[in-house]
């Protein structure tokens, strides 16, 4: 970074952190509110199956029981991402489609009494044909789960861009490839949880949610009531990652149930129900071909890819559409085809999870390159180089890019891993990989249809100046974004850190902003707190103009201190301006708002997925990998970002770190597994291997900066969050193949795989 | 009331109303903090002792315990309302001062093991001789409780306009009367409590309190922090009455512990610890002299007073001043003396208790005159009408009074009380009395020297215009403040009351307001509040002239509709233009300040005491008297006020009922009393003797209108939660009076002080 801040740039202590750390931060499970009942839903037992009866009286007359409830006792509307794809009900009504499917709820005075009315619950059930596999699901004659969604088609998408075909048949080498990923589940330290209260035509609703906003529109819609008598509030949370980006049922139950009882009603999902409530990541089949010509220039890609949604639509129509669209973000090429078929099955159904829909068509890719590189007899990082978007360019697919450094990235992670060396001197079994990923910075389509503004945000100055309280309806879910934006606000006002205070993502008491995805929040969120601040600054500094008779274009302020430019001898403090702007026109308040520019690429029409900036990165990793029985030890990751200007290199490098590790997750363990009958085996914390902190590798975490810095992003800022995950997979696959020469094409790459595929090349090369 | 308003006028339900009937309102009592340590005082046995030693050694060592501090342990900075009269310490350093003075605190992991623990501290005492009545205390010689006040004068005014001794001189008729008033305790049903949190460097503070801004302000120069870094919270609160205006032990006490500790402390009062911190009504012996011509018009006052003031000064030097500075608001005469002397006495200290000095003043004068009407032969009603005050004029000391309908409350009250048949008519044991008052609409002065404005308003509409949230530092001590403010706001706004939201009371999230006390906060917060409604109306017109392509003259915005005025049939709501606000400029926000004029009246040079307006009142009451056992029994009471335009009804006659209740137990029960080593004989509520529900009276509520509305309030509003409070004692003594033929010139009346008199005269009847 060139120029020089006074409060961004420098690694504050989290805001929260002491609250944190000393265990006072109460989240959502923690909170007790007087007279309150407990809630909990009663589940399918059965993958797919025709509801005949549903008997209540048993568990209504269980003394403690204060409501059973039931799809006849709510509205029948359908929810979900878009319109046209709203397919889900509070409660099933004819069917269910999954394992764990909503049936039925009861509020009681404790959780035994909940346990207990549950298992009275009778439900008849006609047990239907299931499909479990989207391309089994997609075949004629399949099991159909939605009437209106014929051929269990719940997305379909088929862009073409510039002639494919042509750039093929004109091209010196096809190749083509097909991945799997699997189904992978976000593991939210936290589990989800929500408490309801009915009050006066009123409802509030405390969750653990990355998006406030967007439950108050879908609570308020789905119940009928005016936005503004549903207020929601996102106390301390523990983590959400995608999956705790739309309500639940705990949200829309729980409401039913405070209303039907007048008493508030806390709900939660336990591990096991987490995870069949989904919404993690998809299982995707990835067929990718690429043409390049004899110097490894991408003349044109075509992927093809089809998505196991599971039972509803949940997020996974941006999911079938980011999983296309940010491919060909890294590489410049013209030619671009993009097929994709999201299928309905009776699994759970999946969302938005780190990297929303893209880590692996990404891994897929990558993978894919390394093997076009090699049957060009090049350095896969040549290819890339040769291939890497540069800044002010457009996708064939309409992103209009401004700054990336990609290239710089590339150059920068050689350096530092010792690719050249490492690639011609690693002892047997250790091997170096690449991959590279870019992500957005914020969609520039809202999460639902509306006009509102991205992000809004209001600061007040304490009237003696010595403190100021951001409100943002901006959404910490543990990333730092209460820091960063109050560091933002600092820096704006001219004031500091120490100094703010904030109150976010209260629907209520802070500014609408629609929240935390699509690593949105730092540009987004951060222009309109930016926007704020300056606009505080410009007040005090025409206060202080008039205090020290001084022309305002000669002052400025910084970390609390108004100085004249021409002579900096002559100061004032910032908290005495504003204790007399106090005096003189009462509350000194500004505010800002952020709407994205109009920006390229469109998805039937609207802007989907395109953002106001993209960042990039580059990263390598060195394996070692176990011959015997196919172990593989991640030992070192270099991971080089364009992310912009940073605000917090703590909190950034923190992410980075973050995003390996649930990279790794992905990588090399992970997967949610089912039985023949749609029954999750794993689902909990002993069998879902999730790495711990002892399996993370050294980490080396770089930036690279742009001469000119991203023109989107407020000060330049950029995207993190969920850009370091994009490359992880495809980098750990290039690693091993790079140690072992084999290629394993699904996810997790599994020490089973790896040991089967030295076997096979063993098997092969005993027989060749 | 003549304007026709929205929304202000209406009884609507109070906004906390079920909340507070559902138990869900947490008080500050009601708050649990994770890891909380809970802290106590221990307090002087003693009325007046040198401390000779403190040994905490074996507290200290007993387990469970966290912190034992004395005033070692805290600055030793004196505290207190004013700069000139700061006589208090966190804890007692040579000397304690009355039995409950402060010397010592524990805080410790339960309420069990910090009892045992104030056992354990050991202080030895050399007790000193005590004085506990004023007028000993002024006398030579007498126990001297500070150093640096001689003759135990804590406070002394004497004032004196026109020439009093020359109206006299010229008088058809002069008397002269002395009556004693009680000390008496506010019994808030709450006790006080507060919790104290100390988190990095910044101090939170969950009070019961009337001010939080005030105890912010206090307890950052206590502890030589910025304001910035004290946050003060003001949770539900069940009344204070003045007794919460002051910061008590608990809250500097429980901050040096919590920082000692590093963990959240709660700390309160037991119902016996209250009477003994106190602050309540001080106890007045007062000499009044009225000179009047023969027609009944009153041409000088002189009143001529003494406090018992306790201990220190706590509020007690506005109490003294407000004492005599309110007298002449009733009546128009030019000439009038005031002498007052404020003195130490070894008794808990005194300070605000509704109706703020003046109740007992208001009682002398009231009987006084009644005497004096007596005298002359007149009816005492037809003598307050001869001298009753007029609008648009000034007091001898300079208080300007705009609206005044002193007049036609008394011809109101006389004619709804059948005044005139009942004087002739009621049967033996009956009987009818009358006093007037009058009370300010705040404080001109603030209450620690700053020249902030008294309040401010922020008001924040939601994104989908539905909702506003009004952000106000004014303080709902249980009055209902919340509710008639969001009134008010949505009556500037154009907006409903049903929609509107409010955070108040905590001095980081809301702007400054200096509290609830003085009846200040309907003008003063009120206008505030109005300005910041306005703000935003005008923001909507705007837009609407915009989305309607109409001149903005010509919209008007109610109860969330925009019409034209000349053709009301085209509309638009409030929300659909708020929302194309928030689209098109980001956050609709409103704010707003006041403060009050140049105001007339000063106590040495500071514009004390004086108020932007006044209310009047006049009260008749009629009582039946048990000649036998002295027995008072209210029957009946007709209050008819002129506090100027009215927001909410019940509410308005919900402050007159429980003023009266009040009053009536100053005027019939209450009073604390000591034993002869100063320590409180009825110091709970089973032998302190406040009235309950039963001893209620008929009450007839009444209001009377200006012609013109009372200019210095938003929409004309005035007081009236303390005005009800001033006039009751005299009404019902001269009630007395009447049935009986007796008057008893101490408070409280008491049956026996009435079975006395009455046995008195039946001796002096027989005598004579």
């Amino acid at each position: 970074m060139k120029k020089q801040f006074s409060v961004i740039g420098k690694s504050v202590p989290k805001i929260d952190g002491r609250a944190k750390v000393t265990g006072q931060a109460k989240y959502t499970g923690d909170i007790k509110l007087s007279n309150m009942l407990v809630g909990k839903i009663l589940t399918s037992p059965h993958a797919h199956a025709r509801i005949l009866n549903i008997d209540t009286s048993e568990a209504e007359r269980l003394p403690g029981v204060k409501a059973v409830i039931t799809h006849k006792d709510v509205p029948d509307l359908k929810y979900g991402i878009s319109p046209a794809r709203w397919d889900e009900n509070i409660f099933c009504i004819e069917k269910v489609l999954f394992v764990g499917d909503k049936v039925a709820a009861v509020a009681a005075i404790d959780e035994e009494t909940v346990y207990k009315a549950l298992a009275l619950i009778k439900v008849e059930y006609e047990v239907l044909p299931a499909v479990f596999d989207p391309i089994e699901a997609l075949q004629e004659g399949a099991p159909l789960l939605h009437e209106n969604f014929p051929g269990n088609v719940n997305t379909e998408i088929h862009q073409n861009f510039g002639d494919v075909e042509k750039a093929f048949a004109g091209a010196y080498h096809v190749r083509t490839d097909q991945f799997v990923g699997q189904r992978t589940y976000q593991c939210p330290i936290e589990p989800h949880s929500a408490i309801s209260v009915w009050e006066g035509g009123k409802l509030t609703v405390y969750s653990s949610t990355q998006s406030p906003h967007y439950f108050q529109y879908y609570i308020a819609r789905q119940f009928g009531l005016k936005m503004g008598d549903v207020r929601v509030i996102k106390p301390y949370m523990g983590g959400g990652f995608g999956g705790k980006l739309e309500p639940t049922g705990l949200e829309f139950a729980g409401a039913a149930l405070a209303m039907k009882t007048g008493r508030p009603v806390k709900m939660f999902y336990d591990r096991h129900e987490m995870f069949a409530h989904n919404r993690g990541r998809h299982r995707q089949i990835m067929k990718i071909t690429t043409g390049v010509d004899k110097n490894g220039k991408i003349l044109g890609v075509h992927a093809d890819f089809i998505m196991d949604g599971g039972a509803y639509t949940s997020l996974g129509v941006a999911t079938a559409y980011y999983a296309g669209a940010m491919l060909p973000l890294t590489y410049e090429f013209e030619n671009y085809k993009f097929d994709m078929v999201r299928a309905y099955t009776n699994l759970p159904a999946c969302g938005a999870q780190r990297g929303h829909g893209h880590p692996q068509p990404r891994y897929a890719f990558e993978c894919h390159l390394d093997m076009v590189a090699k049957d060009l007899g090049m350095d896969p990082l040549e290819l890339r180089l040769r291939n890497a978007r540069k800044p002010n360019t457009k996708t064939p697919n309409d992103f209009k890019v401004n700054s990336c450094e990609l290239e710089a990235c590339l150059e920068k992670a050689r350096e530092l891993s010792g690719w050249q060396e490492k690639k011609k001197s690693l002892p047997p079994g250790k091997g170096i990989g690449l991959a590279v990923g870019s992500f957005v910075s914020g969609a520039g389509y809202p999460i639902y249809r509306t006009n509102l503004p991205q992000a809004a945000a209001v600061i007040k100055v304490n009237e003696d100046g010595t403190s100021a309280t951001l409100y943002t309806g901006a959404v910490d879910i543990g990333q730092g974004s209460d820091t960063i934006l109050c560091q933002m606000a600092a820096e704006a006002m001219g004031f500091t850190y120490e100094q703010m205070k904030i109150v976010s993502a209260d629907t209520e008491t802070t500014p609408h902003d629609f929240g935390a995805y699509a690593s949105r929040q730092t540009l987004m969120s951060g222009a309109a707190v930016k926007q704020a601040g300056e606009e505080i600054k410009k007040q005090v500094i025409e206060m202080a103009s008039m205090m020290l008779q001084t022309d305002f274009r000669d002052l400025e302020c910084r970390e609390g201190l108004i100085f004249r430019k021409t002579d900096p001898a002559v100061t004032i403090t910032f908290a005495e301006v504003a204790r007399e702007f106090f005096v003189k026109k009462g509350p000194l308040v500004g505010k800002g708002s952020y709407a994205p520019p109009k920006l390229g690429g469109t998805f039937k029409g609207a802007p989907v997925g395109t953002s106001p900036a993209y960042s990039f990165c580059a990263q390598i990793s060195q394996v070692d990998i176990d011959e015997e029985t196919g172990e593989i030890k991640v030992e070192e990751v270099w991971d080089v970002h364009d992310c912009g200007t940073v605000i917090n290199p703590a909190l950034l490098h923190g992410q980075v770190h973050g995003a390996l590790f649930m990279g790794m997750g992905e990588a090399v363990w992970e997967e949610v597994v089912f039985d023949d009958k749609g029954k999750i085996v794993n689902g909990n914390l002993g069998e879902y291997r999730l790495p711990t902190a002892l399996d993370m590798p050294r980490v080396t975490s770089e930036l690279v900066f742009s001469e000119e810095p991203e023109p989107a992003g407020p000060w330049g800022v950029k995207e993190v969050g969920e850009g370091a995950t994009i490359p992880t997979m495809g980098c750990y696959s290039n690693a091993i193949y790079d140690a072992m020469g084999v290629r394993v094409y699904s996810l997790p790459l599994s020490y089973e795989k790896v040991w089967r595929a030295l076997k096979e090349k063993r098997e092969r090369e005993q027989q060749g």
